[in-house]
């Protein structure tokens, strides 16, 4: 598998990103993918209850299983917006049918920003025709741009493929930074590819790869109305059809999980007001679900965060959070490693001089939490940031 | 019930405190809490599955019945300290045991502080002794300051009640600040009344007060692993039996709810770095689990709580908060109220004049977010402050 950061041309899509006045300060707010003909598709949406309005109109035409083109606004969430924001999202996805002149079922819409505020249909009525107009193979860069929130940089990433020796190419792009948390976070994804694949491999690859990179993740604990994860396939890459159960099919799956991780620690590093990307990793639990929950309890725990924050090689936090996260522990069996120094030791302290190593790790802008309950062989992983005084500041600050 | 501020003289408990030496800034540290004779008890403790070595050594004495005697130190939990810390807990009980003239299994150890030190035990050696000798009856409040770790002020509550004529006293002394989240949170608290009070309503009144004080309130989500809750009755106040399921029983219970909750509330105003209490009432439920469910969800969100810091009516991460619970909600049935202007009804915003009412409503120190599932008739209660730049700082900060 060759990966690279910068996107490879995946075929037969175009893209396209506009400033439409969504967005108070004037920055790119609008975007359209689209595929050259029907593209075999799957999705992931928020598990949240409180369902924002493009998800309502969204989550059916995925199910069906083709799309041709997503719409997508930063600026706005279009969530709890009653009946006239599912008119709203309804009206965009009709323009964009017309304007693209394909079936208005083939749309996917997609929004995020503000909650509670009425979607500003004028913008989008202006600039809808303009984005159709003006798709271009080589604009991902600015749908990138186009969907940021709180983020400090565009995410994307790419990952190029071979079947039977015809290439094709994967490309995803993602926005995320606050309100993050499993299932989902206040994260969009899209991920596109030129290969032929079959439509319950695409559902289950998506599923599979979501589990191990988007929902491993947390900056605040907060799970939104609006997060959605799309996967087009177009077959424009001309493979025989990667199907599931074979060699070809795992391989897809674990590139599809490799640029998803890779976006998804993208998010966290650019989490709000992070200074650190912390890997909580834990093995030696005695069931799978156990690990994961001793994981994303020191992921979560503001405590742990605020301690990574002020370099503080602070192990009783992490030991507590395992301690209260409902998994099972024997304190005396318990080893607690910091990128390989070990602070704890049959549950308590290897003394002064390896904290002080310790301390030395916290300072480093990337580094791996490692926690053995010494009781099974299950293990999880976890990505988490750090709790700063700038999460604070833009989460006080966010809508004034 | 009469309720007092001022702690009323509680009849046979004497008290005293001093600075031992365990904390590095000479604060006091040390206090002792005694009985002129042994008093029947009852206990909660905390839910975390590490659990420090007092609480190893203290919770089967309490299950026993009788107490007489209680010390307790902050500046070290002395947990996660291995078999040293158990006999280092166990050499103080001996020590306070010697030192009152009572039984060993009269004494209840506790301890709170920083997490993995071990125990200064010459602290202790030296200072119980003259603990002992120093006693006196109205020497509560340096207990209350003595147990302070990063509490700005000292908590205690107070409350006479009367049974047949006979006046009876109940009064309470609790620490915590961070680390504060139901079951337990990193508090502490002690509960002393003269009254003579059956054991079975000792145990069922203290279980039932504690659900409805401190196990409804969060400052970071994290539950520790030295909480104790520990209530003593002396009968000295020499009143007929107060027995369970009689109407002074429950007027007992009533009382004794009464003065956690107050106690309660002062953690989370006194919440590290708080400026803001918030009640969140939760009402309209479909269940009580759910009522719960949604209450906490909304306490502990971050996003909400830096809103509430920023003094933004943001009710979008508030529904959300509601919608990710998995409590049942149906969008449109939802109705959110700031102390009384209403924010959103049937699920959608009220419109702008109300908004800025509510952004009033926010700008004061406590003040209630309710919120009305529209679904059934269970209700909940949570009470949460806000997250600011000071609870990174003083969390950053705690150790270094």
């Amino acid at each position: 598998m060759t990966r690279t950061t910068r996107p490879g041309p995946v075929a037969g899509f175009t893209f396209a990103a506009t400033a439409a006045g969504i967005r108070r300060s004037g920055r790119p707010d609008l975007a359209l993918i689209c595929s050259k003909i029907p593209a075999r598709c799957a999705g992931v949406f928020t598990t949240n209850r409180i369902k924002a309005a493009p998800l309502q109109l969204t989550e059916p035409r995925i199910a069906a299983g083709l799309c041709q083109a997503i719409l997508v606004n930063s600026g706005n969430a279009n969530a709890c917006t009653g009946e006239q924001g599912l008119h709203d999202a309804r009206s965009c996805s009709r323009l964009a049918a017309a304007s693209l002149g394909i079936a208005e079922d083939l749309i996917a819409v997609s929004s995020t920003g503000v909650i509670g505020a009425p979607l500003p249909i004028a913008c989008f009525e202006t600039h809808i025709p303009e984005l159709a107009r003006s798709l271009k193979s080589d604009a991902e860069q600015a749908v990138a741009q186009a969907i940021m929130t709180t983020d400090s940089f565009p995410k994307q990433a790419a990952v190029r493929g071979e079947v039977d020796g015809t290439a094709y190419n994967l490309f995803a792009v993602a926005k995320g930074a606050g309100m993050i948390h499993p299932n989902m976070a206040t994260m969009l994804g899209f991920v596109l590819t030129d290969a032929l694949v079959h439509p319950d491999l695409l559902r289950e690859g998506l599923r599979r790869a979501v589990d191990r990179s988007f929902n491993i993740i947390t900056v605040d604990g907060d799970t939104s109305t609006n997060d959605m994860v799309l996967l087009l396939a177009n077959g424009v890459a001309g493979n025989r059809e990667i199907a599931p159960g074979t060699p070809e099919g795992e391989r897809f799956c674990a590139e599809l999980t490799g640029i998803l991780l890779e976006l998804a620690k993208m998010i966290v590093r650019d989490g709000e007001g992070a200074t650190k990307l912390v890997r909580i990793h834990v093995t030696g639990a005695s069931s799978a679900a156990d690990a994961v929950k001793a994981a994303q309890s020191v992921a979560t725990s503001s405590l742990v965060k605020t301690a990574f924050f002020g370099e503080d090689a602070n192990w009783g936090r992490i030991i507590a959070a395992v301690g209260y996260s409902g998994a099972a522990i024997e304190a005396d069996r318990v080893e607690i490693r910091f990128d390989g120094v070990p602070v704890v030791q049959r549950g308590i302290s290897t003394g002064r001089e390896q904290e002080a190593r310790a301390t030395e790790v916290l300072k480093q802008a990337e580094f791996t939490v490692a926690i053995d309950l010494g009781l099974g062989s299950a293990e999880a992983d976890y990505y988490t940031s750090d709790l700063t005084f700038d999460y604070v500041k833009i989460n006080a600050d966010y809508r004034t």
